[in-house]
């Protein structure tokens, strides 16, 4: 008898779990039923802000073909909820009124929009019911709201410095709307950079046309605007911020409920162990933004720093294509051939990278200590490790800045603005933890006017172009070879720039690169 | 008939103006009276402490010969003291009772250490006695004191984290003496750098063999040794700092006690107009250590923000040459005449240079605002100016640092440590207040591994080589391609490397050119 599996959630973490899995639903070893709350089958959900200034469109964000799957068998139904899971019996109780019998259960209920705690807005995180004028930038209505703004040249207030509200703002600037970013703090992106880095990001921030309001912190929303909509951010200083939208960018929160309801332990999110298992329950698993991969080793190293959801899309992907494999092995061969695999490796702390016209930043690891912060720069120091080290290029006149913190000549961290290529390389030695070379500003000349050694970096073909979906510039350029001769069709065939969008210039130098040789 | 000039004072800025005024003695032109306190002829006193470890001889430090300026009708009294100055008639009274008439009278008086107020040393300025086993490092018998200790490998505390305090120790920890400096502040030489290159200065400093006591504020000194000799440095918060010999290096202030006593106003030095006129009084003038320029023409910009005597031998050395030309003019062709002369320059600030082994430093202008320290770039952003601008490379584990702090993209400030081709590059755009290449990272190429545009400054021939003398490369080539093979023999025929020896190096590597281009 086939293995019945209940997915809960048809985001883009579910979408690739399903592709995965479509091989045995056709074969018949696995049942496979997805259970989506929306109404459209699984979209980038990252492109989202792409799509609100008018960048992109919903087809081009769609991940899944809700027909395709359901004519290769698989049991797709929109816009219905899970109740609640039934655990002694292994049943899902669906908002329509059905009953999914399950043998496994995989949690993809990915994350929320943070709502802050402002008075005007409703602080209840289940279902927050937004004034007209306000908008979180989650779903394809949202960005329905935005687009429309920016359409009329209105008042963006964007409230949060993260990257999603930065890439926001920037680009709704870009568009023609005008545009003010509300942060706490000095600078926005808080702690993941530094003073030199956020001095010189808000410097290029304003040059592209977006108001920045720093060590701001906003208690309410004025809703004087036309049939009762937004028209100002309050602040705690009595001053207020004019503006027609708000965009609420405060950062996201795991979808744990419906896992907390049927009594699975939860911290961040839905606790797992390495095997993507929910704890004492090993027929449930969770995948995606909702996870929180922690196991109840208390010897385990990796869980001991381990910080809790990404929100990055590649972590998800990378689980989802894991879990699948697990399953399949398990529906074939049993537990003790699915034990044999190998656990799912830990995620190194990702890359961030700001991906805007104009402004270039990449950021990963730990970049709070300062050259001469002895304290920090000992921090760690124990049992024979060498000390960290840092260097420093700040240059924000021109708008250029890198700090390198490495400890054995690796990175442990790094942040460049303004410096693309030295960014590239410095992404490529973070994540292979090469070391760096003990004149570290050789790696400034990759930025120089001559470019003397750019051909080291872009020239490797084993470099990951897209982080996301773990694709190299092999394999994109493998894609080209055989025919494919724009991003879409590239992505279509590798995967390759279907996550946060930001190699698709890359992608496109690979395909012009190809053509030009081709024509030489 | 001739005219009498009596010269006070006989260091290396007094035996310059002796020089230049020879010819004028030997034609009978001029008669020149000069009264030296010390029992030797002017020697070079920068480099009392190179002697003091014992690396130069005295006689390499001589800078005039007594008798022969005797044979050529110069009156040299040496080991006697101008006691005072009757203006009115005249007449200086020398401390051998006699009395020397002159038409013209020159303040070389220099300066004197700076005898801090510490207990157990002898505050009064004019007439120090100091215990045993301490010493200031201003002429030979403080370095025949220092050459003993440090020939013995004793302990030697130095007081005053100067450049001169900083040079002693670095010598006498290479020599083989346990070396401790003792400083104010968090790093040394206060306010002519900054925090980055301070610490990164303070490393260096320590990888060089010297402890570095910093913070250290001294109250007194312990006279516990032999003979009731120094024993320790005690600090203001009950510690002691150990040691055989403690060497004051806390600063010189110009002598004008005699100027004072004869009604002349002073203010740190002699107060002087750009004629090196004393005030009210057009028959004295002061150069060199004990000179102040500081016209009384409220309007004069140059002297609005004059910053006193500079300390430094070059510009000593500038007005000696000036001095004597304007009184050959003087008494030759009159006052008409003399007035018709160009003044003398204003000083630019300086560049200060630490010469020692294994560390390089290079300091000019202001370096106190950090790249994201708004007040200070816009400070002075006035009536048009553009604003200031800085660019920081700073990697302290390699020990290397430079800031770079222009406006309108020319120098006005510069600190450079551990980068000896980037800081010889930065002098020569500060001292020609050039443009910078606005990549400013190029300049950093020069301490590059591959040295790629070494050349661009090491072939200059037009660069100032000696800044003390203000020698060119191409004066010392001159002077190579007519024989001279030692820096002793370029010295005598250029008078390059005669200064603070900072340049030693540079005068080998032209020589070395300049004898392998012949073997080729």
């Amino acid at each position: 008898m086939s293995e019945r599996i209940v997915v809960v959630g048809f985001g883009p973490v579910a979408a690739r779990f399903v592709d995965e899995l479509l091989p045995a639903v056709r074969t018949g070893l696995v049942q496979l039923l997805v259970v989506g709350q929306e109404s459209e089958a699984a979209y980038n959900r990252v492109m989202v802000a792409e799509l609100g200034v008018g960048r992109t469109t919903a087809e081009a964000l769609a991940m899944a073909d809700a027909a395709g799957l359901e004519a290769d068998g698989v049991d797709v139904r929109l816009g219905v909820k899970v109740k609640r899971i039934d655990r002694a019996r292994q049943v899902a109780v669906l908002s329509d009124g059905s009953a999914a019998p399950y043998d496994r259960l995989v949690f993809a209920t990915g994350s929320r929009p943070v709502i802050p705690n402002l008075t005007g807005l409703n602080p209840d995180p289940s279902g927050p019911v937004l004034p007209a004028g306000v908008t979180t930038l989650r779903d394809l209505r949202d960005a329905a709201v935005l687009r429309a703004a920016v359409a009329e040249g209105k008042h963006v207030v964007v409230l949060g410095g993260g990257v999603l509200g930065l890439e926001t703002a920037l680009a709704a600037a870009e568009e023609g709307a005008r545009t003010t970013v509300v942060h706490n703090g000095p600078f926005p992106l808080g702690r993941s950079i530094d003073r030199g880095s956020g001095s010189v990001l808000t410097n290029s921030l304003r040059a592209g046309g977006v108001r920045m309001a720093g060590n701001a912190r906003s208690t309410g929303v004025e809703t004087a605007g036309p049939g009762g909509s937004f028209s100002a951010l309050l602040l705690d200083d009595g001053s207020a911020i004019d503006g027609d939208l708000l965009v609420l960018s405060c950062g996201v929160r795991p979808r744990t409920e419906l896992a907390e309801g049927c009594g699975l332990p939860t911290a961040t999110g839905i606790l797992v162990d390495h095997h993507l298992r929910t704890y004492h329950e090993p027929h449930m698993f969770a995948i995606g933004d909702c996870a929180e991969v922690r196991c109840p080793d208390s010897a385990c190293v990796a869980c001991r720093t381990a910080t809790g959801p990404s929100g990055l899309v590649g972590p998800g992907w990378r689980q989802a294509e894991w879990l699948a494999e697990y399953l399949v092995v398990l529906a074939r061969d049993g537990q003790d051939a699915a034990d044999a695999l190998e656990a799912l490796p830990s995620e190194k702390p990702g890359v961030v990278v700001l991906k805007a016209r104009g402004i270039n930043l990449a950021v990963a690891g730990d970049n709070q200590a300062d050259p001469w912060d002895e304290e920090m720069l000992e921090a760690g120091a124990i049992s024979g490790r060498p000390r960290r080290q840092i260097s420093q290029w700040a240059d924000p006149e021109h708008g250029r800045y890198v700090k390198m913190t490495t400890r054995g000549g690796v990175l442990e961290g790094l942040v460049a603005v303004g410096m693309p290529r030295t960014a590239a390389e410095l992404v490529v030695l973070f994540e292979r933890a090469s070391e760096l070379p003990a004149d570290r500003s050789l790696l400034l000349r990759l930025d120089g006017p001559d470019q003397l050694d750019a051909g080291a970096t872009s020239n490797d073909p084993q470099r990951t172009v897209c982080r996301c979906a773990g694709v190299s510039a092999a394999g994109i350029e493998g894609s080209v070879m055989e025919g494919c001769s724009t991003v879409g069709e590239v992505s279509k065939a590798t995967r390759a720039g279907t996550g946060c969008g930001g190699c698709h210039e890359d992608i496109k130098g690979i395909i012009e690169k190809h053509f030009q040789a081709a024509a030489a």
